[in-house]
């Protein structure tokens, strides 16, 4: 039988093409497998180049305001030059729609890349709009980072403490059409404590870890009670009866930093509270960072607050195959 | 009632778009509205970044291979740096493909990618595979020209000669799915004869044309039988008894340059065939380039051989409207 893609997966299907994609270039210092591509650029500085694909039905439905897309549609690809220790730059917008759709609509589209464009002072240079019988846009990124800040997935040495920005979980309640993508933190964390390695997690707690651990060659154990869950999480779990920790852990789309310290960051503790094994510190932003688990040699694994080792039932989100899988 | 993308066009969403984006940034030398966005870049040199997204049922059909459908997505943008006067250099391909695709469905168009790459040094970098219900392929490419040798769109003055590479016409036939970008063309013209504007021919001669004039403020006549006809628009032509210089002057998709010269090009002259008004020369690539008009005031004619002006049914594709419109 002839292999599908929903047999090999998303991740199948990178491997494969990064495998074939092998680069000889002087100027390519990253190119398939990192949140953006790295290229030589100006004295002391690369270009970064990233981009996303968002799709009617699958990305975003029929709820989603046209604001909302265009708004989460760059969101997207800024967190991703984040992830990097970059400050995006440039867009350029590949939009296809139906004929029937009104000009308000495209407006509104727009109205939502502006605004986020605005606050984060990205120019929109130019794109391509074509008829499409599905609401498509694809928005392609660069952005610049000094070569000192760059920060991959690659860097996580065993023993490095592993961090997560902000609350997981819940992305699906709506804050993956909204988020503040993490451009501040990160450049304060790149600056000021010098990450191992940084990765946004798009896919998932567990899933973007194991791209880092297999970009590192290293394993890593997460303590599962230590898991900042946002307050939509806790709510969505009661409703569907779930352990908001599982939906945590495999929830795609919350768009916070996830990376690893080598050294006790010089940063205010976060307050401890009662019955929480919160352990963290606060960013200058207000934002929260919480340690959730240790570099490790090999091996992903979960550990309850007893240590003990929790089973895992899927990893993430993956486009290509069905839940559970 | 709500206007419709099908009632603007895409080129009234184009200004839309453009208008409302007035970039006041240092560092962009051009943002919307020509065939790639210029940004500074390193000593002498600019940063191009162009964007093209291909569609099931639009761009390509069933009848289209993977490799096809590969090969034409990197194709497409490779022209628009060709028509900057630029070099190719860095690409990401966003992919949309269905759930049930092959394996081997996927390998062969990124081995129509990779051929094309190979013969322009194009490095793949990266990109995003996403599930879709249509195939969808996103191509953006980076490129850089030296800043003596870029040229726009806005450059065409009054008295300029007209010319284009190739012959037109046909690309339904198939070229549109195997044409190779001009990029030695494109090369040899901006170091050698130093184009006053340049565009390459996506939406038809006519509609690329106007683009050009409105870009630089001027008009243009075209003598219609200078017009280089491709071998297939005049089997093309026979067959659906139809004018072939209608379907060449209105065709998309034959990727040739158009581009206006303010003085005599050192060159070869094309040898003069009998009963054909044929006034080119050839390139060291021996592709030919035929003067087939002349920048003026304004407006834009069509003149016959008496010098009489032929009446423009339709200008060209527009992805939004209906053909004829």
């Amino acid at each position: 039988m002839q292999k599908k893609l929903k047999d090999i997966g998303e991740f199948g299907l990178i491997k494969r093409i990064a495998e074939a994609e092998r680069i000889f270039d002087k100027e390519v210092i990253v190119g398939i497998g990192d949140d953006a591509a790295v290229i030589k650029y100006k004295e002391g500085r690369y270009l970064l180049l990233t981009t996303d694909m968002l799709i009617e039905n699958i990305h975003f439905d029929k709820k989603a305001t046209p604001f909302q897309i265009g708004y989460k549609s760059l969101a997207v690809n800024i967190s991703d030059i984040a992830a990097m220790g970059g400050i995006p730059k440039y867009a350029l917008v590949g939009l296809g729609l139906k004929k029937e759709t009104s000009v308000k609509f495209v407006d509104e589209i727009y109205r939502g890349i502006r605004s986020l464009a605005k606050k984060f002072k990205v120019k929109i240079l130019g794109g391509d709009t074509v008829a499409s019988s599905k609401m498509v846009i694809n928005i392609t990124l660069s952005g610049e980072v000094e070569k000192k800040y760059l920060t991959l997935r690659n860097g996580a040495k065993i023993g490095d403490k592993i961090y997560v920005t902000g609350a997981l979980g819940g992305s699906i309640l709506g804050k993956h059409l909204s988020f503040i993508p993490r451009v501040k933190e990160a450049r304060y964390l790149v600056k000021n404590l010098h990450p191992t390695s940084m990765i946004d997690i798009s896919d998932g707690l567990l899933s973007d870890l194991k791209r880092v651990c297999e970009a590192s060659k290293v394993g890593a154990k997460i303590y599962q009670e230590k898991i900042p869950l946002s307050k939509g999480v806790i709510s969505l779990a009661k409703k569907k009866k779930e352990d908001p920790y599982q939906l945590a852990l495999t929830g795609g789309e919350d768009f916070e930093l996830l990376f690893t310290l080598s050294h006790h960051p010089p940063l205010y503790p976060l307050p401890s509270r009662e019955g929480k094994a919160e352990e963290g510190f606060i960013l200058p932003s207000k934002v929260h960072i919480t340690q959730i688990g240790q570099i490790t040699k090999r091996g992903i694994v979960l550990l309850d607050e007893k240590n003990k080792i929790i089973h895992l039932r899927k990893i993430g989100f993956d486009h290509f195959k069905d839940v559970g899988s």
